[in-house]
């Protein structure tokens, strides 16, 4: 039952763009815990979104989306990330491929609940709330994800790594005292050094807690699943009656 | 502050066909309820499914519904029926236009939370149950929505009116007996004449109870928005920062 | 079964008054959105409170209610209104007539439930606000109507309009910052011109959000529900075993 | 601070009726575990339903009880039960006293809380199923009360203690092994003798759990009210701005 | 069925230490609502923690908890308390034995509901909020216990009464102002004189609501189980399968 | 950061027992999915209950389990398996510790619910029901753990793997059709090889849905844990003021 072969997974940019953009650094930092032998292959969009900032941003990348996931499994992937925190398309992705399939989101509120009661979600922007919102319903995850904050950074601002980890790290203090949080979530699939940054400051007073970083527990989770051999359900994703 | 024009609603089929599939009794059917002087004009997808039976073929569709979406806002419209139950795409829709938007599913909530307590949804298939819950949740109905069922049709045999509504009213009857329902809405914006049987049926056993129709609740509360000009929020549909 | 003649329904003031309370602006701004034909005829009580402050006053209203709402089913109103907030009497109502019957809480509540995700009341005291709570509960909409407010005006105060308008877009203010509140609903059906005031008001700061009153959102789901014949079932609502 | 003179109760029927409708036998019934010196007074309504069978029921007997409630306030009564399960009125007359004050449903309910997880309530007969459901909701108990069920039996059925003790026996079996209750509340006030006979007949199948009687969990937690000189909340239950 | 002798009931302190701690003047306190006649005897543990300030101080109380309480039984005593608000092993020691046992978050929480909706629990020190915040949620009281605080005080100055009343009185009022709070829970079964120094200050405050003392609240629920012979459901909890 | 020693991982059987119970074809099937370098070291109570069945079990078994972890944090392991689904003493643990720690409840949850949507429990007997549900319940999983069933097996007859097998195959075919069950957690750790009968015969049914088996589920999440330097939040679990 146990796969021989290395796990090779594939990593989808829900966005138009080349794949320079992803970095040696960010790949080296998403991998940091998977096996050595474990494969990670980027692939962007050819129609899609610059960026996902919004539903429509979502909606827009889903049907390429399709069309990439469903040529991973046939080239033989273990499993597919949707690398956004907005888990774009994952349901529909789900019913069209029989291999493991995470976004950003629902694998790094698995890691969260089993290290805290209280689960705060801090993310870069506000346009995304209400997305995460709906997300965080469905998912049935109201009793313990209570607390969704953001920064005030502009989308600039964001790419300064050490402004952003100050920014987060105040929503973070404001989310233990006001809200009772317990433990994080950055909500964005690209934060590198971002966790790291916070879960120090935090420590400095005291606080000893959790930052999942949701691109790092996608990937790993996503190898457990393939060496686990674990599927979803054709129940709750059954194979659509038309395909193309 | 009143309309001065008449109300002019686009009615979108999320689906690649030719607008002949909507026969003139269906478009009478739906629009029942209007005010005379009250426009709906039908337009179908250049991108899409042929029909709308899963996550995956909501997702494919909303591009192409976002398109027609706009164009219909900068052609005068009043408002936007997507016309499904599963509501593809109307939160990204409502992002990028700022004219009322609905599917079906939402505006028949509406309608039966005034009529009962205990609201029974009864689609034709099982295959859009799971999208169908999680819009439920979503939409933080699970208190008052008890009962999602299904028929065990064909959808072949779902074309048959008279065999639909048996099947439909079965489920029914269980729903009331098991599930403690009071008032019903049919799961599916596509079918003619089955409200009126079911609740004839029923009415029958003694109960004297509402059975919505979405396409009609759909477009009686667009055009009621046009006419109260409620929009809207844009904190919960903020516009997507980068637009085509 | 479009109903051929004019809409006519009526406006029960839950109160011991002369109908010369309701002025004739009062009428033309609950009535600015229904149907040029649509009639809305005004009765006041012969026995009950001088206003609704309290469940105390609502439940002393509620069996005169009773009496004009079962003569105005007899006289061939298509549908009812009792003109509060609070919604006294409302299901009591239901279970003695066969006709459409509101208050102001559920109408609002089911328009702005389209608009926004996270809905917030702003009524005029604090009275009244352990009752709308539990109306909220009995609804099941605490995940959707996430903040109930109130000004600190008196209730002289809450007659001058102006003042009425500021104290209402403060409380918003709040509720947007403090709770999340992407859209409101006004906690009283005697407002007039507030709703306006108030969204004129957020707009200037950058929201554009629904401001739902409730008196116009109960008389236009009224005509609504005669219009589309819906009516209450009588599963939720059985004739009572014993009448007069 | 301890209660120098005995307990003394009102025992107000929200019934028109003659008081000779209560006999000894019903309320030695009722006043079975209440000390030797607590006094409990009878009173029926001047003005109000033959039987609460109904919200409608309820509402017309509300004017009445807060009436009397008054009057026993005013005569040094310690605590004040509303007779019937329905809780007519209890909010209203705690905004109007200051005095302990309980239906039949709440103390039935706070009871059978300490005693098993999974309640049950059984009733006579389906009417009022909404009414008590609202009041779940409203009481937020939907996670403890997991069933609500009712007899089949007429009116007059329900008279003949055997019959009832074994019609409402069945519908307890049903509850156990189909909804997991654990534990019931009879759903009336006036089922003299019926508690002791269903849970002897559940006894003879190993289920050694609870059945409380409502009218007996109401006089006995007022008796404890006043013993311990316990007051409803004047924040939940302000006194109405204007009383006669 | 009504007891004939005087209700006895065991006080377990779940921890090692002599009972010379418990002074009289705490259990005059913690007796001063229950009959004359009534016996509370109490017991310290052999093994067990010095106090009771985690979830790992309540869990090696337990076993120990489980012998006394066995003895108890078994020496015919009609209830027992584990007196600690956190209800360490109450659920354990109810498959144990026949008799009621209480801990003191249940029985408080039961008092509370009937006096006003939205319940406030203030304790000592912030160790203990997550093991409350589990009971609240096993317990399924969400949604009426809506705030839980504690004040910022050290163990010793928890010892003084007057600083102890201050502390737990200004939580109270950001309880009330921020959190909405109606009536409050004292979160602690040793604070004796507490509730009524609270009270008294929210009283000059305006502030006529319920501060539920919670050694008081079981002690007399305890005497009232055992006068209405209550015993918990042998479903709920079942007789261990290996006993010593 | 990457751990560079192998995964040492301690598992804690909560019974009195000779290891010998746990047999090398037990050990295998637990440790199928782990990493070859990882290391998983047995260990029994030395007081303690002979299984668990029961709340009562659970409780006697926590202090040794408490000492035997903080032995093995002390001796270098990298996390704890409390093996045994009631998840006895995970909370007291996780406050003395400052390693991983879990039981088999969580875990398995954490794991399903990335494959379905609708997940239930099977167990073997009914004595755990009531302290699972409360663990569903603190854990806030009661909208996607729809359904929690147990075989009526002696426990001679759950010996035997392939009675065993069909028994929970039994009750999953009735959470299927009659609770929407969408895939599966056994509820016991000891179950060897039955998820894998269990999945080939609901896969024969055309159910192609997951059974995760805890004890596999908790060792590989501990795995990972070790591998990602996850840790509890110290928020949640406060390190106990008094410690031995």
């Amino acid at each position: 039952m146990a796969l021989l072969c290395p796990v090779k997974l594939k990593n989808i940019l829900p966005l138009v763009n080349s794949t320079d953009i992803v970095t040696q650094e960010m790949l080296d930092y998403m991998m940091l815990y998977l096996e050595p032998t474990t494969i990670v292959d980027t692939e962007c969009l050819k129609v899609g979104p610059p960026s996902i900032e919004s539903e429509y941003d979502g909606a827009i990348s889903v049907p390429d989306v399709l069309r990439v996931a469903k040529e991973a499994e046939q080239a033989g992937y273990h499993g597919i990330f949707i690398n956004c925190f907005g888990d774009p398309g994952v349901r529909a992705v789900r019913e069209y491929v029989r291999i493991p399939v995470f976004g950003g989101f629902e694998p790094s509120v698995h890691l969260a609940l089993g290290l805290c009661d209280r689960i705060g979600i801090v993310t870069l922007r506000k346009n995304v709330a209400p997305m995460f919102r709906g997300n965080i319903a469905k998912a049935g995850m109201k009793e313990r994800i209570v607390s969704l904050r953001y920064t005030s950074l502009s989308l600039e601002e964001c790419c300064q790594t050490e402004l952003l980890i100050k920014a987060v790290y105040d929503e973070c203090l404001k989310a233990i005292t006001e809200d009772g949080v317990e433990g994080f979530i950055l909500g964005c699939t690209a934060m590198v050094g971002v966790a790291e940054g916070v879960k120090a400051a935090l420590m400095k007073d005291g606080y000893d807690i959790p930052v999942v970083e949701a691109a790092q527990a996608a990937l790993k989770l996503l190898e457990l699943s393939a060496q686990m051999s674990l599927r979803h359900s054709n129940i709750t994703y059954m194979t659509p009656p038309h395909l193309p």
